[in-house]
């Protein structure tokens, strides 16, 4: 195992995870590797959960303010959660534990943009950073870190905490090494252009310098990423792909598109999954991503020959093509790129490339302002994520949803988003299985009947009886830009709270 | 007078504003130069209001659509308004007259980002543009055009439209050429980074290349921009500036910022005036401007060696300093840039200089979300202008405003805002006359304390009263992450449509 451990003096440092953990301590505010569940820490969390429940149990106070690329996996914010040692979370998760924690009101969680977070840590926003814990694949003989599955915002939180501790995985293929692109903004007011202009194009170096004497422990592991399977599209995932299939045809007719210009960002799960699955058969061509996350879909987009760069930060793997991937990274890092966060989600690259641009959300009101993270404007989902680096600055951005959750009970289309994330100046594009609204260069009265029209039939009757009383009343009080029943505005949420479902005569 | 018209093809173009408004017909696409009230075409649209009147009176249709770079005057915006003569209004206005056509119905407005719109017409999301209409100071002997007071999103509808008129204004000083920095960025997919990397470097040229078989029109003119005054700083203006200074000393003491590391971006009103007027006795030194807009304040600022440069896209001075700087743009133009505002508003560059941002607002909620543009959710004031371009991208981003509006039955702090074009992670601080909240690296609930003692006193036991619910009732139902009571959440607006104040007790 510690060929993986090249330099000296690290070698050194190499202890088991509890007592590397003995480093963490109460309060302290600790920078992780990890985003989509893929290069995150494997020891570390385990064994501070376990100190957590140690000291918990003596009456003592022991939690850590938590900051990683985006989400981990159960193994990480999951145990960290249950042991009740996470105080604050920033900026993006998605385990179902801490999510309760966050929402029953244990853990203090902000929602910040991907492409920013690390600036912020940078920049001190946050204070101090204790310690930053980053799962590597290799250390160099030089003591450079060689990261594995995802770089995240690595680079910040190395550079910004006091101490480091370093996990070397086993179970990361060595081949992984070359993938990365790290790339450093000089600090401000030095700052410069991101010498980009190409997605594929490579800018810095294979490896993470750090300060080797900042490191206080190096710990082995030999643990797989979180890798969950994809569902096989079903048939509402599938007229989705299709109706942004035939949006894109539309630009392409409209001569805004062409078939070998398509630069692809995708958020990740089964619906974007089910568009690159429709890609595969289209006429597009050479089709590049720049995005944060590598999918499935577009490792077989890669696989067919139809896809010739992908540039994320991170993977997001099933199981199977995770084991693909470890297997045959020599070939596939000719074609992949992992970027740090900040360079993979940067406003300044995401609009030079023309991105097109495709989220999920929560919902969606009739004038198209987007709700990605408050579910009934109170409890947080996972967080914005990337959506907001790529939508405000994409060249053609849209978000994609079935048009019903929870069996029916939840519209995605709303009078009044119970949260906003996306503004209505941002938003472009919304698609459902009903079809799309192309919002661009319209005013809110235009864009409604459009957004009705995505709804699921049950919702659209009760959407334009909102419409037409907030119209009336809009005339009469002259408030017909954005009209609204500001006493009804949120009823499709009040009903959902009080009855379960959002629809007007049914019971759960 | 047309010694200002140098080219001989053009020359002979020259034609009353009665004439050239002939080229504009019903429903065309028209992009006009102007931005807060500098630099838009003074003849052409009072004839083409004119032209509107003449037609309705036979039973014609005859409207526009009409773009422009922000917002104009009474005697453009106003008048075309007045004459029911626009259909369609983007990206940004604040004329009474306009302002009350959208909100009556008459008007569709679309609220768009300044540094996206004219990119937008570029990329074709509105259609073909028809007719440009543009002031200019001068048109060279080669046929270029050198703008006068602002630059806006000229070269964007210079490009576009099928034909141009030009107005040739000798109101505006000669010398302002040289004051303008034209850079055009290269289509997708070639585009590239912006080479700016300090707010006064020049990058481009002094005038707008033109293609001159599209010029149809020049009309020759000598007329003022709409100058208004500003007000003398009232108590509260200057309380909320030296919060903010208070703030920026904070930063100072933290090594967040330097006195001679101020890049200052900043919203055009009274408010900022004042803080720009306490910066002269302020210790900061270097003060550099990388914003939309030229202020009083500003032009103090550099007479008095405190500002070094100030780089922006347009004018909005008093008609006393719109004087001073006729007279003496020779010498102002050594320290002053005016930028197309795809330039001076762009996300990449405003995120690179590492700006300190100040800008307006309509209302923010307990939670530090911000509405910009909708009042009580529904009637349009101006627009989100150029304050999210900055926001989103600056390094640090602050809202300044009073805590009431209306005399007292405006609150600027409510429950739930009744629109967004801030969302809460991008929102980092707000000032009002009662000190400064700093939100940054907070998770919602711990918000809340600082936004409420933002409020004025009247309305502090009110929001109060709402988060006391709101969390009592988000305990239960674990909805801690953002607590509200969704049937209370708009309460203070109901209250202000329903008595005229969204005080509980108070009648106007």
């Amino acid at each position: 195992m510690s060929d993986r451990i090249a330099n000296a003096q690290l070698k050194g440092k190499i202890m088991s995870a509890e007592e590397a953990a003995q480093f963490v301590n109460d309060g302290d505010k600790v920078g992780i590797s990890g985003f989509t569940g893929a290069g995150y820490p494997k020891a570390l969390p385990k064994a501070i959960a376990e100190r957590a429940k140690e000291e918990h149990a003596k009456g003592n106070s022991y939690m850590i303010d938590l900051f990683t690329g985006a989400s981990t996996a159960d193994d990480c914010d999951g145990i960290l959660a249950e042991a009740d040692a996470i105080r604050f979370r920033t900026p993006y998760q998605s385990d179902p534990t801490l999510r309760n924690k966050i929402n029953d009101g244990t853990t203090f969680y902000a929602d910040y943009h991907l492409s920013e977070s690390g600036m912020y840590v940078e920049q001190g926003f946050f204070g101090q950073m204790n310690v930053a814990i980053v799962e590597a694949t290799r250390i160099t003989d030089e003591g450079h870190i060689v990261p594995s599955s995802s770089v995240g915002n690595n680079v910040e939180y190395l550079d910004a905490a006091e101490k480091i501790i370093i996990e070397v995985n086993s179970w990361q293929s060595v081949e992984l090494e070359g993938m990365a692109d790290i790339w450093r903004m000089p600090s401000l007011p030095n700052r410069v252009p991101i010498p980009l202009t190409e997605a594929g194009q490579r800018i810095g170096k294979t490896y993470i310098d750090i300060d080797p004497n900042k490191v206080v422990a190096v710990v082995e592991t030999d643990a797989p990423d979180r890798n969950a399977p994809f569902k096989p599209a079903d048939e509402i995932s599938q007229k989705i792909a299709g109706n942004f299939l035939d949006f894109l045809e539309g630009e392409v007719r409209a001569g805004r598109l062409t078939y070998d210009g398509y630069v692809m960002q995708s958020g990740v799960g089964n619906v974007p999954n089910a568009v690159m699955a429709g890609l595969l058969d289209s006429k597009f061509e050479n089709i590049k991503a720049y995005t944060e996350v590598i999918q499935d879909g577009m490792v077989d987009l890669i696989d067919a020959g139809k896809m010739t760069v992908a540039s994320a930060t991170s993977f997001s793997l099933s199981p199977e093509y995770a084991e693909k991937m470890n297997e045959d990274a020599k070939r596939y890092r000719n074609t992949i790129i992992l970027r740090p966060q900040s360079v993979s989600n940067h406003p300044e690259v995401v609009r030079r490339l023309g991105l097109i641009c495709t989220n999920g959300l929560v919902e969606a009101d009739i004038y198209g302002n987007v709700n990605s993270t408050n579910v009934t404007g109170s409890r947080m989902m996972n967080g914005v994520g990337g959506s907001a680096d790529f939508t405000r600055n994409g060249y053609i951005s849209s978000f994609i949803t079935p048009s019903e959750a929870k069996g029916g009970d939840i519209s995605a289309i709303v009078p009044f988003a119970s949260h906003i994330d996306h503004t209505e100046q941002d938003v472009k594009v919304i698609i459902t299985e009903y079809g799309y609204a192309d919002l661009r260069g319209l005013a809110p009265r235009q864009r409604v009947d459009k957004m009705i029209a995505l709804a699921h039939p049950d919702y659209r009757p009760l959407l334009q009886e909102y419409y037409d009383k907030a119209l009336h009343l809009a005339k009469e009080k002259k408030m017909m830009h954005t009209p609204h029943v500001l006493s009804e505005a949120l009823s499709f949420h009040q009903r959902f709270l009080e009855t379960g479902s959002m629809k007007k005569t049914s019971k759960k």
